[in-house]
Order: structure tokens, then sequence, then C-alpha cells
């Protein structure tokens, strides 16, 4: 057998390879920063973009850059050979991507262009937009290699995804793949195939899992669009922790079929992985859900349900339900002092809060709970996986194996029994939404920002939307603002946080907000989430 | 431990209590039957019912007398009256009844005379119809033994299923429950508490299964409309046994929560069991599933889907899938006789069928299939239920022990890979429809008609639409005439009956059509019927 090392190298080499040379910084560019930098401006300021190309990338949010080429005012040519090159740079700097075809993009943006010319029109509400896509998605010609060493000598795949095939009927553009963890289990985007990818806001930190690579693409403007999945905060946790928007829909509204599996087939879990967006905007998330629902997905993907996407609109005040803490794992300052701004804003603004934070099962037992559907296979499919190949374990996993899994090893019995559990739970959530008459409820993503690699653990605030199967989305608000949180009393005596509250390490950091809405009201929490932006902004 | 004779015995014994002594059958009215009678006629010629109550009735179907109830033409309590009597000889002559509440009934009548006098307009769509409802349905007072002589000893339930409520808030009247088999899951409705449902339209027939009481007393016309359940074909079977309609909608969109189960909850099967109605006609179907659909179940229960009543439009001609017949289960030349006659004349209407006959897996391997996941409690639960009580097994229960069971000895691997190989074949049906743009897939419900008592087998034709999680629906077409099935050449050399084609013991008897369409298009699939229908009819 091949030393992992070797394998994983080449892979790197490769995928290098496919960044011409006049895409590539320079060694004096890289080593200017430290390993704790803000990266964010590096492409502008790279050399390698064009004026036109830094404003193509920066200037807009996906709708808006649709807008200028709908009108004729951008070339998807244009477009696509300014997001590749972003891309190529982003990777450059925190390692974000796992495969590239700039090529197939490029081709696929002139006959967009040559459609646009004859017809006068575009093809779709997507025409022209580059679309960047987690690891796992097919894409034909490409391999999809989940991150395991032992998948690297894999055929490229056949066929796409069904959603990449949606997605390119609606006038998309693919071009990337991006990085994920090993098993896509842990909240750091870290592997032997690949690397691990540096948060851009700050190199020292995580961006975030199990769609962190987009995250950090996401954030370094290498694309503006992106599709991930997220089965306990995967969506959600790179969004927090890269300063950007990301969306959990109820699972099986985006149609999931045709992609690789990090695990095993046939799961008689209740927790459904769900497909959703990474953005700049919440319009943008909006813009991903309606187009991909209208575009009748049920008729492609037999796992999806027949349930269109509804044009609502919600009139406020709007009735907040409050889950502000779970004891075990405390707000640190930053994400406190957040959340009290917000509510405070909001409150100024008419809207009423109910605090639920009292629930009758804890966050911390209910992620545990969450976490055991996960280890249902007795064939332990995605460690069979690392074994192929020898790989190494990377050091983030260890946080997920908490001590309560020692003795589970489940059964029918026990499955039984997790699913009576579950329902109870359910029903409970939805009888305090009824009981207090929520429109949505409102929650810290985590309990603080972007942490030192390795050091996210257990995903407690995340993983509740995923038991419940209910639609999520965290907005970015505020940051780390370490002078202002012990002045204004966020520093509280004899709590124990978890992990450390390092304020100097993540100063600047983006914190966020997570909104949760009742199942199939994906589009009333768009909605929402758009008038609580609206109005906790200064 | 009480004996079960006798425990069944006071149960059925406080049954009839509840019958006034002025709707009882006299003893030489019943001696005029012979087991083999048709007692269709008996309620208008029993002189127990008034010529209005004749009139109300057999002169309508719910969506008729609804509208005559609507227009102030007939009040709820005159209406109620009719069906409480009425569903009492009904039960005197098959023994279709498990819980008798006509008080609440007549009571709740009254107060929506009352409403309707105070008010000028009804409460409701269902405003003063009578439903009758499977036992598994839960009221407040009565109780739900789901015919285990074990639970006989339970309190009156404390609460109203969920969907009771729904109907109520409609303006439905409930008045009485109805039998089902032992464990609910065989095909007659028999079992050591209640006894055996017969067949009114020839005694010595099974009734049906699993809503079996239900699809007798409908066929008396002592309801209009009943709801069941159906996991298998627990609302198809009856429906066709007794010559109604009954229509199995896709899982999760009526509300299930709030029920007795037979078995153990938190069964990690996918094979969800659906709510449905039977009645007169398709309009009452469609009745049924657009009030409760209207009424925003998801608000008042949290396994309900958030699914909104579509009103759509179809226009013929349709194209449909012929699914003919199973080897394993040749369909009798009665059943054969009608499909053949319904295929000639749709044709000759214009509609394309296109013979999908010869399919990946045969239906004998999927409803094996469909039962393996029925298997997956190791406690047994329906097992302890029936041991608590010392009652002996119904003989019915031993057609569903096919020997492939045998051996069966479930374990989370094997979930794994049921879910596996049911997926496949989900994705086999959907590329089906789509490869040749099918609007439904026609089968028959079963291979024959209703047969004699604990010989109707496993329900090889029905499970299907309950593997795939489809909506099924079945209509009344044609019957069982041996001199023409004879010579038309519908007798074939060589086929193997199962079970035994007894012509003169079936003679007469209905036959039907089943129809089943793609997830969630409930809405499509009521209309397609409603046009086969018309077009079928001479």
């Amino acid at each position: 057998m091949e030393d992992w090392r070797e394998v994983s190298a080449r892979k790197k080499k490769s995928n290098l390879e496919k960044i011409p040379n006049e895409w590539r910084l320079s060694a004096d560019i890289r080593a200017k920063y430290s390993d704790s930098a803000n990266v964010l401006d590096v492409p502008k300021t790279s050399g390698v973009l064009s004026s036109k190309e830094v404003e193509i990338t920066e200037a807009y949010d996906a709708s808006g850059l649709l807008e200028r080429i709908a009108a004729g005012e951008l070339s998807s040519y244009d477009v696509a050979v300014a997001f590749c090159k972003r891309a190529a740079i982003a990777h450059q700097l925190v390692n974000c991507l796992t495969e590239i075809f700039f090529d197939q993009a490029l081709e696929r943006a002139k006959e967009l262009d040559e459609y646009y010319e004859k017809n006068k029109k575009t093809i779709g509400p997507l025409h022209g937009l580059p679309i960047s896509l987690k690891d796992s998605f097919n894409i034909k010609g490409v391999q999809s290699t989940v991150a395991y060493v032992s998948f690297a000598s894999h055929p490229p795949q056949e066929s796409n995804s069904v959603l990449v095939d949606l997605l390119l009927s609606q006038g998309a553009v693919v071009y990337v793949k991006t990085n994920i963890p090993q098993t896509m289990m842990t909240a750091d985007s870290d592997n032997p195939l690949f690397g691990r990818t540096l948060n851009p806001l700050n190199l020292s930190l995580t961006a975030g899992g199990s769609t962190g690579g987009e995250g950090a693409l996401i954030a370094l403007r290498g694309s503006l669009m992106g599709a991930g999945t997220d089965i306990a905060g995967s969506l959600r946790i790179p969004a927090l922790c890269n300063g950007i928007y990301g969306f959990k829909p109820t699972s099986s509204r985006v149609p999931f079929s045709g992609k690789t599996p990090p695990g095993r087939l046939g799961s008689p879990s209740p927790i459904i992985a769900s497909i959703g967006p990474e953005a700049h905007s919440i319009r943008d998330l909006e813009l991903f859900m309606s187009t991909v629902i209208r575009a009748e997905p049920w008729d492609m993907d037999e796992t999806c349900l027949t349930v269109p996407w509804r044009s609502v609109t919600i009139h406020g005040p709007l009735r907040i339900g409050l889950i502000l803490e779970d004891p075990k794992r405390p707000l640190h300052p930053n994400m406190l002092r957040t959340m009290k701004t917000a509510l405070t804003r909001l409150k100024s603004k008419g809207h009423s809060i109910i605090d639920i934070t009292t629930l009758p099962t804890s966050l911390w037992t209910l992620s545990l709970n969450t976490w055991k559907f996960f280890r249902l296979d007795p064939q332990k499919t995605p460690l069979k996986h690392i074994a192929a190949s020898s790989e190494p374990w990377v050091p983030s996993i260890a946080a997920t194996m908490q001590p309560e899994f020692a003795h589970f090893s489940p059964d029918l019995d026990a499955l039984f029994e997790m699913n009576v559990e579950r329902k109870k739970v359910v029903k409970e959530f939805h009888d305090l939404m009824r009981e207090y008459r929520l429109d949505t409820i409102m929650m810290p993503p985590y309990q603080t920002t972007a942490v030192p690699h390795d050091t996210y653990g257990f995903p407690v605030y995340t993983a509740l939307a995923n038991y419940l199967d209910w639609p999520a989305g965290v907005l970015p608000f505020g940051k780390a603002e370490m002078g202002r949180e012990r002045e204004e009393g966020f520093v509280r005596e004899g709590v124990v946080y978890e992990p450390e509250y390092l304020p100097e390490k993540v100063e600047g950091m983006p914190t966020g907000l997570q909104f949760l809405a009742r199942p199939m009201r994906d589009e009333e929490l768009l909605k929402i989430m758009a008038i609580v932006e609206d109005d906790i902004r200064d």
C-alpha cells in the first residue's frame, strides 16, 4: 500500500497544477502574513485580479451580480474568470479547495454568453453565477474523494448530483469543490488528504465544518454562493466562523440524491442531512432556496418531497422565543454581548421576546441524543474508509467522542427508545411554539466565535435544529471586542468556559445569531431573518 | 386472571346494551338469513328506520347529505338519529362496532342545530356529518382496546385523537368505533374480544381488514364516511371487499397523533401508517382530504407535514401505467375480467395504457420486503399484549407468516440493508413514472373479490403503495360473474390460484380497481380516479 502522505502530496500537487501560473501568489506575498493574520484583503491587493475583477467579486451579493449579468452589463465569461481567479487565490491562502475544474467552468460560461447573445434572455435565474460545492457533491469527470485518502484512487464521477444538474439548468456555473473534515463529522475542515482549511479572518482559528472550505472561500469572495450539507450544524458553523450567512432547510426539500456519502447508506436515523446555501446575504439564501424548489426538484429526485415554494409575507412585530444558553456550554462574553445587544434592539423595535431557555430537556442532552443517531452503523463504515489507507485520525475527531458514548452500543431496542424520546421532544418544542405563539426561536449558533484549531468541540447549539428537523439559519452580527466585553460586564465570575475563553486570540472575530422555525416554514424563516436583520443593524 | 371468554362476553354485552330496545332486530328477522346471505337491504326492511331515515341514509353520499344539512333541509339531529339507528342495525347483522356512544353523538348534533339556528350558517364543511372511526382512534370517555382482551381493563381515554378534534372542529359528529383484526395486521377483522365482522354482501366472506368494521358499516350505510388507517392495504382491502371507495394518502398529511397503537411506538421502519377515508364516492374521499388538510393539521400535530392542500385540475387523456398481475398471485377470472374491461374502456376514451407489469422486483418480493419492516420490534410487543390475557390467536394471522420470515431475525445491519433496498426500489418506480411520463399506476387491489373468512392471505397488491409511500385509492368496478368469466375466456388453464378460485362462493361480489400516484400527489390522484370512473362506467 502506498504511504498516505504520498497520496496526499500527489492530490494536492495535482490541484495546484490546475491553477495557471499567472494566478499564483508570489512566495513573498504569502510570507508577509503571520500565523494569525486576516487575509481577507489579499485577493484585492495581490495583483492577480484586474480592477474590474475586484469589482465583480467585491461589489455584489449573488442577487446583485445576477442583475448585472441579466442586464447584459457583465458577461458570464468575465464573471467566471474573476471567480476562478479569486478562488485560486483563496485556495493558496487558506487551502479551501479539493477539486478545481476551471476549464469546464469557462467553457460553460461561454455557452451561457452565446445563449444570451442569441436569445436576448438568460437561461434561468442563476444565469452566469459561479456556485461552489462541498466536496461530497458529484460532478461528472471530477473525483469525489470526500477527503478519504483511500478514495483518492477512485475514478472520476460519471454523473452529476441531482442538485448540480438542477443548478446548471437554472444557469449556474460550477468551478470548484471545497474542503471538509475527515468523516465530515467534526467542526474542523481538516483531513489527511487535503490538509486543513484556515480561517481567512484569522489563520490561527478554525474555518468551521463540515462545510468549512465553503465558508472560507465565500468569506474571501472566491464564491458568492456555495452549496453544502448540514446534519448537526455543518452549514451554520462555518457561516458563524467566517462571518457569512448559512441556511439549513427542512430536510428533503432540496434534492440530496447522487452525492458521495462519507458513511454508510441506509441509516434508519431520523436525523436527515439537509442541503442548503452559504452566502453573503439573506436574499441570496432565499434566491438559492426559491430557485431550487421552483425548479420542481421532486421530479428529478425521488427523495425530495413535492412541497412547492410558497410566497409568504410576514408582518411584524415578531414573537421570538429565546434560548440564551446551555449551562454546560456557557456563552463567552463575546457571544453573550452579541445576544444581549440584539435582544435590546429587537425589543426596542417592538418585537416580543419570550424566554424559553429553561427547556424540558437541556440542549446538551439533546445534542448527545442527536449524536447517538450518528453511531448506529454496526460496521462503523467511516472507520473502514480510514483504515483502508492507514491515514491518521485528525485531532478534532476526539472532540466528538463524549464519555456518554463509551458504553453506547446501539441495537434495535435502543433505536425504538431513541425514536420515542425524540418524538417526545419534537412534540415539546411544537407545543412551546403553539403555547407562546412563537414565530421563531432565537439562539446563539455557538457559545463563542471561531476558536483555535481543533478546539471547537461538540456542536451543542446547532444540533437542536437537526434533531427536530426544523429549518435554521445563521446571520453574522457583532464581533468579539474584549474591551467592551469587560467594560459592559459580560465577563462573568466563576463561569467555566468550554472551550477556554481566549479574548486576545479571537479579538475582532464575528459573532452571529441563529433562528429556527417549525418544519417546512423555510419560507417564513427567511422572511423573519430579514426582518430581524433590518431591525438589529445600527 | 379472568378467562378471556368472560371478558369478551362482558364487552360485547355492554355494547349491545348501548343499543336501545326499539332499535334491536327481532330474532325472526335475523334467523331469516343464511350463512352466505346478502344483508344490504335489511336495514331498509327491518322496520327500525322510518321512511325519512331510510331516505337520509340511502339517498346521498356524504357530500350530498351535507348540502341538504347546510341548506337547512335536514337537521343534524335527525341525521344523527338515522345513522345511529342504522349503525345499530348494521352491528346486529355483521358485528362491525367496537364502541358505541350514541348519547354523545345526539348531544353534539343538538348543539350543531342550535349553532345553525343561531348563526344561520354551518360550523364547518362537515357540519352534521356522522363519521365513524376505526377502533384505534381515541375518543374522550371511550375505551381504546384495539381489540386486545388485555386492554379491556384499560380506563376510558382522557382525550381525543388529533384527527377527532379536527373533524369535530369542522362540524362532524362521532358516534361509533369499528372492528379490526387482532394485532391489526391481517385482512380479517376478527379478534377474541369482539369477534368477527362479516361481509354484508355475503356473510360467509371476509369484510377485509384492518379497517374492516368500517368497510362493512359503510357498505350497509350505517356510515357514509369512516376514518381508518393503512400500512399494507388496511383501508383499500375493506373498500374492495365491501364494494366501496378507499383512499390511503401519502403519509404524514393527515394528523396521526393521539391514537392507540396495537404495537410498539418508536419503530424505525420507513413504512408509515397513513390515515384516510372509506366512503361512498370519490368526491367524498376528496371532501375528507381537503377538509382535513385545509384545517392546517400541522398546527395541531407535530408529526403532520406542513403541506397545504392544492387545488389541481387534470386534463386528460391520461397516461396510465399498468401492473396487471404478479405471477405468484395470478388474477382470478373475476378480477382479470374487471381489469380487461376497464382497460378496454379507458383505451376507447383515448387514454394511453403503458404496460409496466414486468417490474425490476416482483410485487411478491416487495410485499415480503414491506412485511419485514413490520417485524423489527425485538420485544414483539403485540405478542405480549396477546399473552397478557391468554386470548387465542385468530386463524388469519397464520396467513401473514410466510416461510421467508422463518429465519429473519432483524438487527441494525439488516435494517441498513433493507433501507438501501427500499430506496433503490423507490427510485426505480420514480424513474418508471418519469420515463413513461405516467400520471398514475393502475393495478388490481387484490387478485380477486372478498374471499371466505381466513383465506385472504398476504396483501401482495396493496403493500406496494405503502412500501413506496405513494398515495393509492380503490374504487369499486365490476363484479364476479362466473358465467361471463367462462364464456369470455378468463378462466385460464393451468393457473394455480391462491387462494382457491371458488366462483360459486363469490358470485356477484364486487371487484375493483386501484390507482397510485407519486408522493404528495394526493390531490392529482383523486382527480385522476374521478376521470377514470367517469370513463369506465357504462
